[in-house]
C-alpha cells in the first residue's frame, strides 16, 4: 500500500521503518527535503537524524508535506503537534481530501520548559483543528499515548495486555484503521471512544504519561484499562 | 482518629462511610446543615440524600466546614470541585492549618453540558490552587481518578490489580496518606508522581474517564500502568 508519513522524528521513523517492513511503499514528508537530508546531528533525545536512520531503511522514500500527501493513499500525521497544522497546510488540502489521516500528534508546548503544557485543550483539540481544517479528510485520532517504538509493536510491553484509544468522525475508517491497528502492529485492546471530540480526552493523557515517565524513568510502559 | 470529610454527595458518603466503618470518629461538613438534613430527594446519579443515608450510617456526625475542619486531625476534600476554595474558605484557614488535606475533588465544570470540560486545567490544577491558598496545610491529591466506592474499595475490579496516584509538597503527608490508601482502603499499587504541580496530570485524566465511562457503561474500572 502507498502510505506517507509526516515527520521525521522518532515518531515518523517508528512508524515508517514499520510499514516498510510491512512491505508497504512509503515517503516520509519534512517540511525542506535538502536541509532534512543534510542535518546529521542525533536528536537531544538520543535518536538518530533522519538522513542517518535512512541509510539503513533505504526503502523508505523522502520528499516534501506535498509529495508525502500525494504519494499517500493514506497518511500518518507524525509531526510535532505543534506544527501540525502548518505541514498539513504545505501538504495541500487537495492532496488529502478524501484519505484517511491516522493522527498521532499532540499538541505539547515546551516554550515553558518541561513538563510542557498543551498547546490547546481541555474545549478543544489537536485531532478537532486538523478535522475541522481538513473536512474532506477521514481523521483518526490513534497512537498519541504511547511511545513511538510501542506504537508500532505493543508486545515489548506485557505481551501488548494494555490498551489503545481510537476517535474520530468516520466509523468506517475507524474501522480501518483498528484493523490496521491489530493486523499490521499487533495491537490486541483498542477502545472506539467515539467522534473526534474525544481527542481532548487522549490529548490530556500526556501531561499524566510524560510525569510518568519521569517517574518510571522509561518511556516503555502503558494504561490497561481493567473493569 | 478524628477524621472531616468536605462533601455529602457521593464521594463523600464512600469515604465517610468505609472510614467509620474501620472505627474512625468522622464528622462530615456541609455547608448548611439545616438545608442537609432537610434533602431527602437522590440525586439525579442515583445516589441517596445525605439524610437519608446517614440514618444507614448513624455514627456518621454532620457539620458545618468548619464544624468538621475542627473535628478532623486529617481532613478529606471530597467537594464538587468547582465549590472546593469556597468550601475550603468557610471551613477556615486556622482550622486547616497543620493538618494533611486529602484533595479527592475534581474541577469539573458541567456548564456547558457533558460530556464536562475542566474549569481549571493545563498549566494550573485544582490542587496547586488549594495548596496556594492554605500553604500550611499539607494538600496530597488523590484518588480522584476513580469512582467513589472504589476509592475505598479498590479490590471490586480485577483484584486491586490497577494503579492509583499521589502527589503532593509534603513527602512525610503523602508517605502518610500511601499508607492510609493501602491499609484502609487496600491500594495495592500508589505511584507518587512528585510535588502538588502534578495535580495538573491526574485532574486531565478526568476527560478520558468520563468518555470511558460513558464507553464501558460503568465506572467501576481504572488504569493500570503496566510495564
Amino acid at each position: 500500500m502507498k502510505i506517507g508519513v509526516f515527520g521525521t522524528s522518532m515518531v515518523g521513523q517508528a512508524i515508517s521503518g514499520k510499514l516498510v517492513e510491512l512491505g508497504h511503499d512509503v515517503m516520509v514528508g519534512t517540511r525542506d527535503v535538502a536541509k532534512t537530508q543534510a542535518n546529521i546531528e542525533p536528536h537531544p533525545y538520543g535518536f538518530p537524524a533522519f538522513s542517518v536512520w535512512q541509510k539503513e531503511h533505504a526503502s523508505v522514500k523522502l520528499g516534501t508535506f506535498a509529495d508525502a500527501a500525494k504519494h499517500g493513499e493514506v497518511v500518518f500525521n507524525a509531526t510535532n503537534g505543534t506544527g501540525s497544522l502548518e505541514a498539513l497546510k504545505l501538504a495541500g488540502e487537495s492532496n488529502l481530501n478524501g484519505k484517511i489521516l491516522v493522527d498521532i500528534a499532540n499538541p505539547l508546548d515546551f516554550s515553558q520548559g518541561n513538563p510542557p503544557s498543551l498547546s490547546v485543550s481541555n474545549t478543544d483539540s489537536l485531532g478537532e483543528q486538523i478535522q475541522r481544517a481538513y473536512p474532506n479528510t477521514k481523521v483518526v485520532k490513534t497512537l498519541n499515548t504511547v511511545t513511538a517504538f510501542l506504537m508500532v509493536n505493543p508486545s515489548l510491553v506485557a505481551n501488548a495486555d494494555h490498551t489503545l484509544f481510537v476517535c474520530g468522525n468516520d466509523a468506517d475508517a475507524k474501522a480501518q484503521v483498528t484493523e490496521w491497528l491489530k493486523g499490521w502492529f499487533g495491537w490486541k485492546d483498542v477502545i472506539d471512544l467515539g467522534d473526534i471530540t474525544n481527542a481532548r480526552g487522549t490529548e490530556q493523557v500526556l501531561p499524566i504519561w510524560i510525569r510518568l515517565f519521569g517517574v518510571l524513568g522509561t518511556g516503555m510502559f502503558n494504561f490497561k484499562i481493567v473493569k
